[in-house]
C-alpha cells in the first residue's frame, strides 16, 4: 500500500513533484488555491482547497495523508509541530464523541522550517556549527528610526561600506534586501524595510553564486543517516529572481572564474556539512558564494526542491531532486554505508537551465517557448527540454524554463552554453522588454469560448422575465451558459434531445422554469442524469402553488432540484454551488459570495443601530 | 496559442502521452471512460466521457479539438473519416438554426486506420509494395464449417504445415490467431475462429522477433516529408502478450543470433519503407520477424505509440515516442532535408524493458514494482525506471512497466540484460504464479475507508424513518456518505459548525431533513458554500405543506434544493447526480440505473399487454 504524501503549496515545485511521484505510482495530496499547478497534473480526491498557511486546512490535509511536506518555507509551522508531535483529531463516524489523534510525520522537520523562516537566526546555527558565513549583527529593533540608523552607523563601522542590510523574516527574491552603499543610504534602507526585524551582513565579494542541492536522510528518531550531494552548479541571479543555472559552474570568463574542480568537491562537502547541521529528511538546496580565491560562504538554505535543481531531471534522470524528495520523504533511500561513494552521477556532461520569465506582455515569453520547442536540437549533440507549469504569464513570474544538456559522448568542442546562447539571449531579450514596458500584464483574451456548464431552459418565452434575475447572476459567477426554449407540450421531441445530449456536450446542471402545469424541469430530469433545477413561475391562477407542486413532487426516481416561486437567483447560486462542489473556483467564489452578502446586511444593521427604525424607515426605505 | 490535441482512448499509451504533453504546455482531451489511465493526470475539462467506438462521442470530441489521434486503431474509423472530410457540426449559441462545418485532421489517417484494421488487407498492402511479407491466402467465408476446412487444405498444400490460421479483424495481443500443425487441427481451428474472416499465414521460422517505430510526417496535402525511425528493438512476446524489450537486440544465443548489425541496419529501412506506404501523420510501430539468416518479414504495424517503444522515454529522452506522437500530429517536427541523417541518436548505451503485468493476486506484482523502485541499481552505471498506469492489478494486465539503461560512458562489460536480471526473474516468476492459478484476480478490499462525499443530517431521529429510503440508495450507489443530527433550533452550534467545515472536509453535497418550521436545510446552505437538498418531512399537521414551504421558499441569494414532501429517495438521487455532474464514474450509474428504471417499467407494460388489466389488478397488485 503507497503511503501518500501531502505537500502544503501547489506551484511548480509542487507540479513537478507530481510530475514524478506519477509514474512512480505514489499518491500525493496538494494543499493549495484551486486552478494551482500541481492541481492541474494531480487531480487527486484528497486534494485541499485553501491557503498553506491556514492552520484548519493544514490539518485536514494532514487527516488525508501519511507524511507531510511542503514547496515552500513560508508556511504555518506552530501547526506543522502540533501535527508532528500532539497530532491532528481524526474525527470518527459518530463525529461528536471521542476524538482520536493521528500523529503525521513531518519532513523537512518543522525545527528546520522554523529556523529557515528566520534568515539571521539560520546564519547564527550555522557559524555555531563551524559553516562560513558573511558576518552579520542584529539591528536595533527600537521604535524611532533614530535607533535604527544608530546601530546602523555600528555595522558600518564593522563592516565597512558596502554592507546588507536585511529582514530576518519573509525575504525572498530579493525582497527585504538593501544594498548601504554610504551613510546616506541609511535612511533610505530605514525607509524601506524599518518595520520589520532586521540585521546587517558584512558585503562579501563574490565572483559566482553556486547552489547544491543535498539528500539528507535521517531515521524515524531523527538520527541522521545520510546525505548525498549533487553536483554543483553556478546559479546568475537578474533582478534578483534566479534566471540562469550552469552545471558544472563556467570556469571562464564571465563570472566564475574561481570555480575550480577543488572548488567544487570543497562546495559538495561544506553543503552536506550544512544539511546535516538540520533535521529531518528531503532536498536541501544550500547556496553560497564563492570568492576569488575559492573562498566559499553559505547565504542561505532553501529546504525543499529548489529552482537550481531543476535541471537534475535531465542531469540525474535516475533520481532528479523530486524523485529524490519523494524517496527521502517516505524513507526510501537507503542509509549510506561505510566507503560508499555518492550515486548522484549525471548522465551528461553539461547542463544548463534558463528560466522563462513572464515579460511585458502575455505573449512576450512565447519566443522562448518555441525555441525550446522546436527543431534547432535535433540532430546536434545537444538536447532541449521544455517545462511549463501552466501559468499565467505575468511580469517577473517563473511560468516554466527549458534545460539544454550534452550528451555524455559528445565530442564536440563548442560549449554546452554557447550551444544554448539563442536561448539565453532571447531570455534577455524578454527581460530587456519587461524592463523597458515596466507594467503590468495586459492578459491578452482567450480565443476559445468554453462549452457551457449550465443550460438554462424555459417552456415559452414569457418565462424570461423571471428567469432574467437567475441569468444575471450566472453572468456574474463568469459561468459559461446557454439559454433554451423547449416547451414539454410544444416541443416535446426537441426538449427530449436537449436533455439526452446535455451531458455528452459537457454541460454540468440544467435550470428549468415553468408554470402552471409545470411539466418541464421533471420531464428534462426523466432524459437526463444530470441534476436539474425547476424554477416554479407564478402563472396567472393559483399564486405559483400550482407550478411548486408539478414540479417538487415527482415521483421517486426522478428527482427536481426545486427552489422558491419565481426564485430564478437561487436556482442560478444553487447551479453555481453545484458547479462548485467539484470546482475549486466556483466554490470560492461562492464563499466570497456569502461573505459579501454578510457584510452587506452588518452594514445595514450598524447603520440600523446609528440611525434608529424610524430615520431608517425613512432615508432607506422611503417609507 | 497551442492546438488542443484529441485522443481516442485513455489508456496507458494515452496516459503517457499526457504526461509528455503536460510540461511542454501542449492541451490534450481525452475520450474515454471515467477514471481511466489517462484522465488521472490530465483532468481537462475538454475531456469527453464515453466509449471511443461511439460516434456520438467521438463527434463531440472533435468539436472541442484542433486534431485528432488515437491510442489503438480499434476505433469507429468511419465517423473519422467523416470529421476529416465532411466535417463536424459545431453548434451556434441560438443552436438550432444554422449549422456550421469544422473539418478536423486526424491523424495518422483514417485511411491508415481502415486498411490496418483488417490484417490480410494490411498485408497485402505492404506486398503490393514490394515489402517482404509472410505468404497469404484468404480462406472461404461460405457458411459451413466444410468450406472452410476446405480452403484450410489448400493452405496446407500451399504453405506446407504448421501454418497460421488468423482472425482478418479484431486480433490482438494473440487472440484470433491459431497455429495449424496438421489436419487433425482443422476443426479446432474451425471451432475457435469460424465465426470470423480469417486467412491462412505461411509459418515463419525467426528467431527473433524486432520491432521498429517510425515517425512519419507528410504536410497539410497529404505529401510525404520525412520518415525516421528508431533504433531496433528486439521483442519477446510470453502468451501472446509483449513481456521484454530489448534494445539493442540481444546478439548471442537466448533468442537473437542473427540479429547482426547490418540486419539492424536493414530493419530500420525496412520500417521507414513501409511507414512511407501510409498516410497520415505519427509514429509507427512496425513488427518484423527475423530469420536464422537475417531475412525480415514484415509482420503487422501498429499506426500509434507501442509497447515497442516505451523505452525511447530513457533512451531518446529529447524525443521520446510520445513527444514525436505531439510533434508529429502538430507538424513540428521539420521536412527531413538532403543529405541530412537521422536524428534519432539514443544518449544511453543499452534499455531493458519488462513489463509489469498482473499476476494471479492483485498483489502479485508487487515485488517487482518494490525491485523497480528500490535502490538495488543506485551508484551502479544502470538507472531504472519505473511507469504505473494508475490500473487495478488484474490477471494478464499490463498495468505498468520498468525500464533499465546503462550509460553511455559505462566501461562495465556486463550486459545491461545481465544486471536486469532480477527484474526479469521476477516477472517470470508472477508470470508462473499466474499460470499456475490461472484465476481471476480476487481483488483485495482497500484498506482506507474514503471521506464522505455526501452529508445526511436530520433535525430529529424521528426523522430517521423517513431519511431510511435515500440512504438505502446511497448505499446501493457506492456513494461514501455519513449521517448526522444537528437540530437547527436544540443545537444550533453544532449545525453551524457541520455546515462550516463540510466543504474543506472534501464533502460535495449535503440533504437535510426535518419538518414543521423545517429550518435545517436553509439555516445549512446559510453556513455552507456546498448545494443543500432539503427533504421536507410530513409532521403531525398540515400533510407535509408546513414543511416543503419552510424549506423551497428561502429568501434570495441562499438556494436550498428542495425534493418531494417525504421523498428522501429523490434526495438521495439527485446527490447522486450532482455528484456525477462531475464525477463519471456516478454519472455512468446514474445512466445506468435509469436505463434499469425504464426497462422494469417496459416490462410491467408488456405483462400488462399480456395478460389485460383485470388480471394485472389481480395478480400484480392484489386487488
Amino acid at each position: 500500500m503507497p503511503r501518500t504524501i501531502g505537500v502544503l503549496g501547489g506551484g511548480q515545485l509542487a507540479r513537478m513533484l507530481c510530475e514524478a511521484a506519477g509514474p512512480l505510482g505514489i499518491p500525493v495530496a496538494v494543499l493549495d488555491q484551486p486552478g494551482c499547478p500541481a492541481m492541474q497534473c494531480n487531480p487527486s480526491a484528497l486534494n485541499v482547497f485553501g491557503s498553506f498557511k491556514d492552520a484548519a486546512r493544514i490539518r485536514e490535509l494532514a487527516r488525508r495523508v501519511d507524511v507531510l511536506t511542503v514547496e515552500t518555507e513560508h508556511v504555518n509551522v506552530d501547526v506543522l509541530e502540533e501535527i508532528a508531535t500532539v497530532g491532528v483529531d481524526v474525527p470518527t463516524l459518530a463525529g461528536e464523541k471521542k476524538k482520536t489523534k493521528k500523529i503525521v510525520p513531518v519532513h523537512p522537520s518543522w525545527r528546520t522550517l522554523r529556523l529557515i523562516q528566520n534568515k539571521f537566526d539560520q546564519k547564527e546555527h550555522f557559524f555555531k556549527h563551524g559553516i562560513p558565513i558573511a558576518p552579520q549583527m542584529a539591528l536595533s529593533e527600537g521604535a524611532g528610526g533614530d535607533a535604527l540608523e544608530e546601530s546602523m552607523q555600528m555595522a558600518a563601522s564593522n563592516f565597512g561600506f558596502p554592507f546588507m542590510v536585511k529582514a530576518k523574516r519573509d525575504s525572498y527574491d530579493g525582497r527585504g534586501n538593501f544594498k548601504v552603499a554610504g551613510q546616506a543610504d541609511f535612511a533610505r534602507a530605514a525607509e524601506a524595510l524599518g518595520a520589520r526585524a532586521l540585521y546587517a551582513e558584512q558585503w562579501v565579494p563574490f565572483v559566482a553564486e553556486l547552489s547544491v542541492m543535498v539528500i539528507r536522510t535521517e531515521d524515524d528518531d531523527g538520527k541522521l543517516t545520510g546525505v548525498y550531494s549533487y553536483p554543483v552548479v553556478e546559479t546568475v541571479h537578474e533582478d534578483s529572481i534566479c534566471s540562469l543555472v550552469f552545471m558544472p559552474p563556467r570556469t571562464t570568463s564571465g563570472g566564475g572564474g574561481a570555480v575550480t574542480p577543488e572548488t567544487c568537491a570543497a562546495a559538495r562537502r561544506l553543503a552536506e556539512k550544512t544539511a546535516s547541521s538540520l533535521w529531518g529528511r528531503g532536498v536541501f538546496a544550500v547556496e553560497m558564494f564563492v570568492q576569488h580565491d575559492g573562498t566559499l560562504t553559505v547565504n542561505e538554505v532553501a529546504p525543499r526542491p529548489h529552482n537550481s535543481g531543476h535541471l537534475t531531471i535531465e542531469s540525474t534522470p535516475y533520481m532528479s531532486q523530486f524523485k529524490a524528495q519523494l524517496y527521502s520523504v517516505l524513507d526510501m533511500i537507503p542509509p549510506r554505508r561505510e566507503n560508499e561513494g555518492n550515486f548522484l552521477v549525471p548522465r551528461v556532461k553539461q547542463a544548463v537551465m534558463v528560466n522563462i520569465i513572464g515579460g511585458a506582455h502575455a505573449s512576450s515569453h512565447l519566443p522562448l517557448v518555441e525555441l525550446a520547442g522546436s527543431d534547432v536540437f535535433l540532430g546536434t549533440s545537444v538536447d532541449a527540454y521544455l517545462h511549463m507549469y501552466g501559468k499565467e504569464a505575468r511580469p517577473n513570474r517563473k511560468i516554466g524554463h527549458v534545460t539544454v544538456t550534452s550528451a555524455t559522448e559528445s565530442q564536440e568542442t563548442l560549449p554546452l552554453a554557447a550551444a544554448a546562447a539563442t536561448l539565453i539571449d532571447t531570455a534577455a531579450a524578454i527581460r530587456r522588454d519587461r524592463l523597458a514596458a515596466d507594467t503590468s500584464s495586459s492578459s491578452s483574451p482567450s480565443l476559445v469560448s468554453p462549452p457551457p456548464l449550465v443550460t438554462v431552459t424555459m417552456g415559452s418565452d414569457s418565462d424570461m422575465p423571471v428567469l432574467k434575475a437567475g441569468l444575471d447572476v450566472l453572468a456574474r459567477f463568469g459561468v459559461p451558459f446557454e439559454v433554451r426554449i423547449t416547451s414539454a407540450h410544444r416541443t416535446p421531441l426537441l426538449m427530449m434531445r436537449l436533455g439526452q445530449e446535455a451531458a455528452a456536450r459537457g454541460v454540468r446542471v440544467m435550470i428549468a422554469a415553468a408554470g402552471g402545469a409545470a411539466h418541464l424541469p421533471g420531464m428534462l430530469a426523466s432524459e437526463t442524469p444530470l441534476p436539474v433545477i425547476g424554477v416554479p413561475v407564478k402563472a396567472s391562477q393559483l399564486d405559483g402553488v400550482d407550478s411548486l407542486l408539478s414540479i417538487v413532487q415527482m415521483p421517486r426516481g426522478i428527482p427536481t432540484a426545486t427552489v422558491g416561486i419565481n426564485n430564478s437567483t437561487n436556482a442560478a447560486l444553487l447551479a453555481i454551488r453545484i458547479l462548485g462542489s467539484y470546482d475549486p473556483l466556483y466554490l470560492s467564489k461562492m464563499e466570497t459570495y456569502m461573505r459579501d452578502m454578510a457584510t452587506e446586511v452588518e452594514g445595514k444593521a450598524a447603520e440600523l443601530e446609528r440611525i434608529g427604525y424610524a430615520d431608517y424607515l425613512g432615508t432607506r426605505l422611503g417609507k
